[in-house]
C-alpha cells in the first residue's frame, strides 16, 4: 500500500486468519510503481480447486478482467497473479499480449497451464504493464518456500488503501468444519457494479464450480454491490471465490442444498465485512455512513434511492461538516427516480425521527442529530412510503482529503 | 446574492439589457434569510401575456413548483413572484397554503387573480416560509413605481451565486423586431432535469401559449438539460418564458412556422448563454469544462456518456489538479452504460489527440495537454466509435472550495 495516513475509520487490527489448506500465498517486490514495498501477489491453488468470479460491467474493462472472466467461466484455476500500481487498462493489443505472457510465467512457477491462471491488476490506467519487472519478481519465487501471511498478501495488493483488509469465518457444511478467508483492496473509484475493486476469498470446502458461482453472485448482491465511495466504477473490479476441497465434505448438489445454509450466511457475512472495510478506507473519509431505505416499491428502487443519497455530493459534504441538513436527503431521494409519496416520506438520522407524513415533526430537536453527527458512524434511514421493499447501502463522507488525494494522484 | 467571492470564471460584466414592453420588475428586501440585500422579485406582466414553464422532475418538487406547473399549463400569467433564502420544499400542507396566500398577496399588488401568479422559491429545504415578511415587503411595492433593472432583479433571486446572470438577444419575427431578455440563478445542486434552478426569459413577441411551450422545451433540451455542477438535482428547478405580445407581430401558427426560425435560434442562444453562466458560477469552480461526445449509438447515449464524464468526481478533481489523467475519462465512459467499442475509442483534451483505436497514440505529448489544463476553459472530446450521434455538456471542476461551501452552508 501507499504510505498514506491510516484512515480514522480503520478497524482495530487485522484479524487472525488461519492457513487454508490448498492455498499458498507469496508476495514480492516487482517495483511496478511503488518502491520499497510488495506489489505482486502469487496465489498457488491445489489441483482440483474450483473457482467463481464476478467482474466489473464497465465497457472499458481491463485486459486482466477480460482474461480472468474466461478463466473463471471454466470453473477451475491453478493460480492467481495480482499486481498493484498498473491496471493494464486501455493498453490495446499489447495489454492483451502482456496478460497472456504474465499468465504463462505464473503458470510455469506454480506448474499449471497458462489458461488456469487468473490475473488481477489495479493502478494507473493507460500505461503499458512493465512485464520485465513482473518476470524478474516471479523468477525469485519458489512455490511453497517462505509463504506470505494474509496480512502481507492484503498489503501487497493495495494501492491508495491506508490499511490491509482481511476477514475470516469458520462454519460447517453438514458435519465438516470449513473455513473462509478473504482479502480485499479498494479506497477510491469505488461504486462496484457486480464486484468491487479486488476481493479474493478462499475456502477449504469442496464446492462444485456452478454452486460456487451462485453463492458468490448472491453474496456480492448485498455486499460489494451495496457500497460506494465516489460513484466512480473501476475498470478492474474483480471478486474471486476459490474452493480447494481439502476439507473433503460431501459435495453439495446445488447452492440451495440445506447443508449449505450456514456456509451461505458465513460467506455473506465475510463479503459484507470486507465491503465495509473498503468503505471505511474511502479516500479522505472521516465518517462511515449506513443508509437504509425502506417502504420502496421494489428492492431495486430501494437500492436506487439509497445510492442516490450515498452518492450525493451535497449529502456527503453535509455529513462531513456535521451539519443536520436533512433537506439534502429530500433532494437526493427526489432526484433518484424511485417512486415515493411525499406525504408519507419519513427520514431519521441517528435514530432521531426528523420528518413524518411529509413534514418535519413538531418535536424535532436538531441538537440530538448534531450530537450523532459528531461521531464517526452515521446512520440515515428513509421510508419512501409506497411499498415493502428495502435496501442497505454503505458509504463515507466527502472531504477536503478526497480532493487532496485525487487532485494530485499521479503527480 | 450571498457575499461570496466572485467566481474566477465569471463573465466580464452584466450585459446591457433593455426594458421589455409589458414587463415590469420590482425588487425588495423581505429579510427571509439574507440581511441587507434584496431577496424578493415581483414581475408584473401585461394583460394578455402568454407563458410556458419547464420544471424539475424531482419526486420531492417544492410547493411552488407544484403550484406554478398548474399556472403555466394555463398558458397565461399576470405576475411572477420569486424569493430567495427559503425553498418552501417539504413543508407539507402549510407550504401549500403559504404558496396560495403569497400568490393572492402578489395578485392584489399587481391586480390579477391568484391563479395567474407564478411562484418560484429557492434556498433552504424544510423550513416554513416566513409569509409575514413577504407580506410586509409586498405591501411596500407600488406597481410601476421605481422599477428595478435586470441586474438588480438577477441579484435579488440569487442564493449562493457569486454574480448576477443575464442575457439578451435581438431578433425578428417576420418583419417585426422583437427582443428577448433573460435572467437566471444557480450555483450548487445543479444537474437540471427538464429545467435549471431558476431561469426567467421575457420577450415582447406575440406568441400563443402552445407555441411558446414547444419553443421553451426545445430550447431547454440543449441548454439547461446539458449542464451539471454536482449531479444533484434541485427540488425547485423552474424555467419560465413569458411573451407580452407588445411587439404586435402576426401570431405564428406553430413553433415550426418559417418566420420563427431566427427567434428559435435566438432563444436557444440565450438559454445556452444563461446555462453556461450558471456553470461558470458552479460552487468552488476553478475550471469551466466543455465535454463533447461523438460517435454514439444515439443522442441519449451520447448525453449519458458526456454526463458520466462531467459528473465523475475523479475526472473533476483531476481537472482541478491540472492533471492529464485521461484514464479517468476511460473509466467514466466505461461505467456510463453507453455503448462503445474500445478499439475505436478516441479521446482528446484541448484538441490534443491522446488515444485512437483503443490505445494511446505513440506521438502523444502529455506536456501539451498539461499546458491546456493550466487555462480556465477546458475541452474534452470523446468519440465512442459506434455511431453518428453526439452531445455537448458543460460542467466545472470539483475543488476544495466546493467542500468548504457545502460542509458549512447552513451553519
Amino acid at each position: 500500500m501507499a504510505s498514506l495516513k491510516r484512515s480514522v475509520l480503520a478497524p482495530g487490527r487485522f484479524p487472525r486468519m488461519p492457513e487454508i489448506p490448498g492455498v499458498s500465498l507469496q508476495a514480492a517486490r516487482a517495483g511496478i510503481k511503488y518502491a520499497g514495498r510488495d506489489d505482486l501477489l502469487l496465489v498457488t491453488l491445489d489441483r482440483g480447486t474450483t473457482v467463481a468470479g464476478v467482474f466489473t460491467r464497465s465497457a472499458t474493462a481491463s485486459a486482466p478482467v477480460q482474461w480472468s472472466r474466461k478463466v473463471a467461466a471454466s470453473g477451475k484455476a491453478g493460480a492467481i497473479l495480482v499486481n498493484s500500481g498498473n491496471a493494464n487498462t486501455f493498453t490495446g493489443s499489447q495489454g492483451v499480449a502482456d496478460v497472456r505472457s504474465t499468465a504463462a510465467m505464473a503458470g510455469r512457477v506454480v506448474g499449471c497451464r497458462r489458461s488456469d491462471v487468473l490475473i488481477a491488476s489495479t493502478g494507473v490506467i493507460g500505461e503499458p504493464l512493465p512485464v520485465d519487472r513482473i518476470q524478474r519478481a516471479l523468477a525469485g519465487i519458489q512455490p511453497g518456500r517462505r509463504p506470505a501471511s494474509w496480512n502481507r498478501a492484503a498489503r501487497a495488493i493495495g494501492t491508495t488503501d491506508t490499511y490491509p483488509k482481511g476477514a475470516v469465518r469458520r462454519t460447517r457444511i453438514g458435519d465438516t468444519d470449513v473455513c473462509l478467508c478473504g482479502i480485499a483492496k479498494g479506497s477510491g473509484m469505488i461504486a462496484p457494479d457486480m464486484a468491487t475493486m479486488l476481493a479474493f476469498v478462499f475456502t477449504d470446502a469442496r464446492l462444485p464450480g456452478p454452486v460456487l458461482r451462485t453463492l458468490l453472485k448472491e453474496g456480492i448482491r448485498t455486499s460489494f454491490n451495496c457500497i460506494t465511495v465516489d460513484s466512480d466504477t473501476s475498470t478492474s473490479d474483480t471478486a474471486l471465490l476459490a474452493a480447494t476441497g481439502r476439507a473433503a465434505n460431501p459435495a453439495p448438489k446445488s447452492a440451495t442444498a440445506p447443508e449449505l445454509k450456514a456456509f451461505r450466511s458465513a460467506l455473506k457475512e465475510l463479503l459484507t465485512d470486507l465491503a465495509i472495510q473498503v468503505v471505511r478506507d474511502g479516500e479522505g473519509a472521516s465518517k462511515f455512513m449506513t443508509v437504509d431505505v425502506t417502504g420502496a416499491a421494489s428492492s431495486s428502487e430501494a437500492r436506487t434511492a439509497a445510492l442516490a443519497i450515498a452518492n450525493s455530493p451535497l449529502v456527503k459534504t453535509a455529513i462531513a461538516g456535521e451539519d443536520a441538513n436533512w433537506g439534502r436527503i429530500i433532494m437526493a431521494v427526489g432526484k433518484s427516480g424511485a417512486r415515493l409519496l411525499q406525504k408519507h416520506l419519513a427520514i431519521s438520522i441517528g435514530g432521531v425521527t426528523i420528518t413524518r407524513a411529509g413534514e418535519r415533526v413538531e418535536s424535532y430537536d436538531e441538537s440530538e442529530v448534531t450530537e450523532h453527527l459528531k461521531g464517526t458512524d452515521i446512520s440515515i434511514a428513509v421510508d419512501l412510503g409506497v411499498g415493502r421493499s428495502k435496501s442497505r447501502v454503505w458509504t463515507c463522507d466527502l472531504t477536503h482529503d478526497y480532493i487532496r488525494i485525487n487532485a494530485d494522484y499521479r503527480t
